[in-house]
């Protein structure tokens, strides 16, 4: 297996999202945006995890965030030098109930089999892949070779969650022992989620919203959807339905995409068949 | 029982609460921040909902929302002037685990008696006394002879809840009914939950905090706590224990006080007795 020393954990990539601010600050981990964490914001002029993309860490775009995303750049490494980090670990929290979600960027094999490790160690662990042009994904963590992103939820953002903050702590060292080559073979399923496509809120010729999560599916990421299960609840009460494909939705009802117009993400769930050849040859 | 006709109903006091902020949308009923709501931030420049005193009223400070307090007073009619309005309901959002919670800023009979009746209507309705010298109180309710806060949660900040937004709804228009004289008689006991004091968070020599809620703690709000039980977490994942007298702490890890210096609110669990001829005299 190809060695993965040069690690860095980074929090508070969004200041109100408390579980990495606090373990970044607890750990000397890279507290990636400490203005918004001040004054307990997502951000002050954009999101800083849209900010990573090769073409704007090269361009001239000003901010606040995009001058933070240059220096956390030069600071790390570069972005698609020989200077890049092996791995990124980047600790995010959700308004959705998705537990602890592992999410990839690739299906790079090693980062999946440690992924299935810490998956079948903790409860309610997820994992969620989300493919990506390296080059043009716009996320912290796609300056380095490799990434995990890892979000735990629900947790509403600006607050802490004792629980969740002890279970993101001791999956993040538990990837550290893992990474540094303790490796369990395994040979086993797992279940992974693969984004498909976002899916907006109802919104009238203004832009407004005119419907909500419909209560039967707020708090049920990962679970299945199937055409003629409610969708969406009006402000007045009526009912929408799904009239898709049956999928495995995530990042239900999360505060920070209201602005980015994403009600919730659609997945398909998966079964992958991971022999210990695959993981550490 | 005194005429209440000339009612204000507000919403979106804070911003990013978004129960008010959709319903006074959908009504028109007052949206109190439109700033606010338009970034979905509690509020701008200061907390709205704290320059409603009639010092700061009669004051000369500036920023965003001290001109709209006065703004509102003038809309609305004047505090403590016979132009005021008889009452004001403004809507709001916890994320603490407090269901629909009536704050009452005294114990005024009618106000108790409707709050009974809604108590006994809806289930997870709690009355919550807060008592308040009025012409001191900052809050937007104050501005009227009576008041009646309307907390719902647990809601994180920056999104909507279907269930909680019809609730909240019936029960907006259930007062009104009710108000409007459509009184069944009360003879009944009503459990009612008095402030007492604030807790902050343990905090470092800094003013940084040191702990988190304690996980048998969160979501307990209205529960009992008594001496030797665990109340706070260190992030090192040291317990600490509640040492003063038994209460029922409420506004439990409610994400906008983090910067107020409130981990919970203290209140005095009673039952008061209240008889027809109370509320309807």
């Amino acid at each position: 297996m190809e060695a993965i020393t040069n690690i860095a954990i980074c929090g508070g990539t969004h200041g109100n999202e408390l579980t990495g601010v606090y373990l970044a600050k607890k750990h000397g981990w890279l507290l990636a945006n400490p203005a918004a964490a001040a004054v307990c914001r997502r951000y002050v002029d954009c999101d800083l995890n849209r900010c990573f993309s090769l073409l704007n860490l090269n361009g001239k775009n000003t901010g606040l965030e995009n001058l933070r995303a240059r220096e956390i750049n030069a600071l790390l490494g570069e972005k698609g030098t020989m200077n890049a980090p092996d791995l990124i670990l980047d600790l995010h929290n959700t308004t959705a109930n998705m537990g602890v979600t592992l999410i990839l960027s690739d299906e790079d094999p090693v980062l999946l089999g440690i992924s299935a490790i810490i998956a079948t160690e903790f409860s309610g662990v997820h994992i969620y892949l989300q493919p990506e042009s390296r080059d043009e994904s716009p996320y912290l963590g796609t300056i380095a070779r490799k990434d995990i992103c890892i979000e735990a939820g629900p947790q509403a953002h600006g607050t802490l969650n004792a629980e969740l903050f002890l279970k993101v702590e001791r999956i993040v060292f538990r990837f550290l022992e893992l990474i540094k080559g303790d490796l369990p073979k395994v040979n086993c399923e797992i279940e992974t989620f693969k984004e498909t496509q976002n899916v907006d809120y109802p919104r009238d010729k203004e832009g407004n919203i005119t419907a909500m999560i419909h209560p039967n599916l707020q708090g049920k990421d990962f679970c299945e959807l199937k055409a003629g299960m409610p969708v969406f609840m009006g402000f007045d009460g009526k009912e929408i339905f799904w009239e898709g494909e049956t999928c495995y939705p995530a990042f239900i009802n999360e505060a920070a995409y209201y602005e980015k117009g994403i009600a919730m993400s659609l997945t398909h769930r998966n079964l992958l068949h991971l022999p210990g050849s695959i993981v550490f040859n």
